[in-house]
């Protein structure tokens, strides 16, 4: 959204939602313009807290008609609370390459995932599952929207997200730079769980919804593995996928560590 | 909803979007009232396939204006097709513990989740991993509808659906009929990988959004387990966390069979 010369910022993300935008004043380094709260909110103890924190950042809110947040966040269950706050920088992938040397390093590429819930969701995930970065295709699926950004619960703010032109290329530098690629392929030979995520970096490529990993994609992989089903009903969502293969990582991770 | 005298079957449900009308056709028994096609949508392979397999059903299909399937399915993504069709037919937990003695049985317990595309979700992973029911409170979180079975892709038709007026009451009967109740908490201090699901009848409880499991529900768990995660935000989507438990039990019977 490009605003008018008046507004600080000339390039401005929506946020929405009330945790949203509290873990944003709390976690995220992102410069906020303004937050706007609805008329009628005025009693609420998490706009309380909002307003709170605002002040403590020096953050502007305003008071606005119901009508004004809609006119922001269309079609969006904003709860009475839309902020307008700078846009999620981008990070390059030689950068996050460089920065996450040294230890285990890990990241998931999402190739054309088409929808904003699903990639909130696998970014949330991601965060919890101690994933350093998430990569997507600028030109097929999804980039950061308001949308994701509520379903992530926050969680854009706690991982490196990555933008790129060819995952081609991506997929290169990254298996050159001491990455094993891994795909989800549900007709892989391999079970997800007879890999060893533990002692490697990995990059985990999930596919569209519908069409799955491209071609080429898929070529590059060191790894193609499945999730074993009990029915023939074949049929995961992408980010439940994604999140299973994810944790048999974290509990592999989480067991070594016991030993 | 009601319909008037005229219509063949006194109550419908609506289902909506091209991959649900199919699954629900090809392998639900379900009856159907009539599919509605939008007038625009007659070149489509998919709504073909819906012709083909409604005209071997012998279920009547009609096109029409756009306008009368906005109106039918509001605020939907119903790409040109709705149909009305029987209501899921709840089971009986009785007759759901008695189907399934003999073999192992498993079944989720969903306490009061609210977004019906969580609910939906679970569903569709349930029906991947093998579960046998879902038990839902009649008065608490979300029922089957439209956005449920849209966002299970068809998984209600493949799984016993339960509906308790108290889980309570729901979760002692399991109890007596030899299931062990597993609870997920993320104040739990077992991690849910250190439970053996692979030689029990289990039922599986997760709690809502916000609030998780009632403290009620939590007392009478033999097991509350926790997913443990790999960074400070403790914030997993109810469905993924489903997700990441009921693939647990994949993965262990998975390993088992193979020995």
């Amino acid at each position: 959204m490009i605003l008018n010369r008046e507004d600080a910022m000339t390039e401005t993300s929506i946020i929405y939602g009330k945790n949203s935008i509290i873990e944003a004043l709390e976690k995220s380094e992102r410069e906020f313009n303004k937050i706007y709260i609805s008329n009628n909110s005025r009693a609420d103890v998490k706009i309380e807290q909002i307003k709170e924190l605002a002040h403590k950042r020096g953050v502007i809110f305003q008071f606005v008609a119901k009508e004004k947040l809609n006119a922001l966040a269309p079609e969006a269950n904003h709860q009475g609370v839309v902020a307008q706050i700078a846009p999620i920088k981008y990070v390059d992938l030689d950068d996050f390459i460089e920065a996450n040397k040294g230890s285990n390093s890990s990241v998931v590429i999402l190739d054309g995932v088409e929808d904003s819930h699903n990639v909130g969701a696998i970014i949330r995930t991601c965060v919890c599952a101690g994933i350093k970065g998430i990569i997507l295709p600028s030109r097929r699926g999804v980039l950061i929207n308001s949308t994701v950004e509520k379903t992530s619960a926050g969680a854009t703010n706690h991982i490196s997200i990555i933008k790129t032109n060819s995952l081609v290329n991506a997929i290169q530098r990254l298996k050159e730079n001491d990455y094993w690629v891994i795909a989800s392929d549900h007709h892989a030979e391999q079970n997800h769980y007879e890999v060893d995520y533990t002692d490697m970096n990995f990059a985990l490529i999930m596919g569209a919804e519908h069409s799955g990993i491209s071609k080429s994609l898929l070529k590059m992989a060191d790894f193609r593995v499945k999730i074993p089903m009990l029915t023939n009903f074949n049929s995961l969502n992408v980010s439940n996928a994604a999140a299973i293969i994810l944790f048999e990582y974290v509990t592999q991770k989480s067991k070594k560590s016991k030993k």
